[in-house]
């Protein structure tokens, strides 16, 4: 049965799922982009960016994991780009370039309406106007049989946490301090929602967690 | 030089350092017992309750490290015990027994003074009523060459590391969510205070990660 996953979301020692301050600059938040060292000398990083070689071991092995069987995939608008309010036109389209790494429908969720973009390589960014289940329910339309990531970022995760609308987390733990950011765990409760860790692997540069809802 | 130093601090994936409610039920709290599974599997933890046998790999050498060379102790007064306000009496010694694992000067954070304590095997135990740099200035006096350690709990750690008095502090970070408990990190910029993570290692049944203030 088809899935709704988190995958390869970096989370720092302090609880972090990124640094505060995103911007233009700043995707991730300040000294947020440590978050994901794991995951930039992997083989599979560098393929989708059109570079040969990267590393093949534990922490490749986890990000291949991430992008095997989705069928759509679900992002906050901070993940989706740095504007915020409405939107001024429709030149911002993402961090990605042209052809961004979804390859699939991507539901991105706004407060503020705007028309779907087609990019290359299969990427539509559809924006939902109407909450975390409107999206849920259109991208599992689009997914068929196939699993739904939610990209990010750490409000959206919580949120969609909160509802118990996820079925399967895996976080990347770095070991390294942001200090401040957006908080992954900090003022909601996990295992009251339902939710308990079943796996962890020693990566290269990551512990790997796996979380699910308990049945 | 002499260092202070915590080990061996367990900590949840959701950042706490023990469950609510601790009690004599409950000494780290609810659930807080399960941070130590990666210890109690560990021939330093067997050997250290009269037991044979134990796993000899990267978490008992992690146990190890946290005794060698240790020359006093400080520990926050619910981590001696669960009786809170003035001692109704003396009858309360800790709860390890007539032999304490300390072996050393013991300095034990409290509001409530108390005459010194001494028990089975070396460990006396010091009641400090006079703050956290005072109980640091004993516990070097008695420890000379050798090395403090911090035993916790969450609070305790916390504010000798906003105090910027930690060397060095070794982070068992289990994966495992306690839902709530003392939070380590929530609420206190460690990066801000001047603290850096500096090296990881996988362990058997947690990550073991190690920060020190910067220089």
């Amino acid at each position: 049965m088809a899935k709704v996953r988190v995958h390869s979301f970096g989370l720092s020692l302090d609880g972090f799922g990124a640094g505060r301050d995103q911007s233009l600059h700043d995707p991730l938040g300040v000294r947020g982009f440590d978050l994901m060292e794991w995951f930039l000398a992997t083989r599979v990083w560098r393929a989708m960016h059109g570079q040969d070689g990267g590393e093949t071991g534990v922490d490749n092995r986890m990000a291949e994991q991430g992008f095997a069987n989705i069928g759509a995939w679900i992002l906050g608008r901070n993940m989706f780009g740095p504007v915020r309010g409405p939107w001024p036109d429709e030149s911002w389209k993402g961090w990605w370039g042209e052809e961004p790494p979804y390859h699939v429908p991507t539901f991105v969720l706004t407060h503020h309406a705007r028309k779907p973009l087609e990019m290359k390589g299969g990427t539509t960014f559809h924006f939902v106007t109407d909450g975390i289940h409107a999206a849920l329910e259109r991208a599992k339309a689009a997914a068929g049989a196939r699993d739904i990531r939610i990209g990010g970022g750490a409000s959206t995760v919580r949120q969609y946490v909160q509802a118990g609308l996820v079925d399967e987390l895996h976080l990347a733990v770095r070991p390294m301090l942001l200090g401040e950011g957006e908080p992954l765990f900090a003022g909601l409760d996990w295992r009251a929602v339902g939710y308990e860790c079943f796996k962890h692997v020693a990566g290269e540069r990551a512990m790997h967690v796996f979380l699910r809802r308990k049945a």
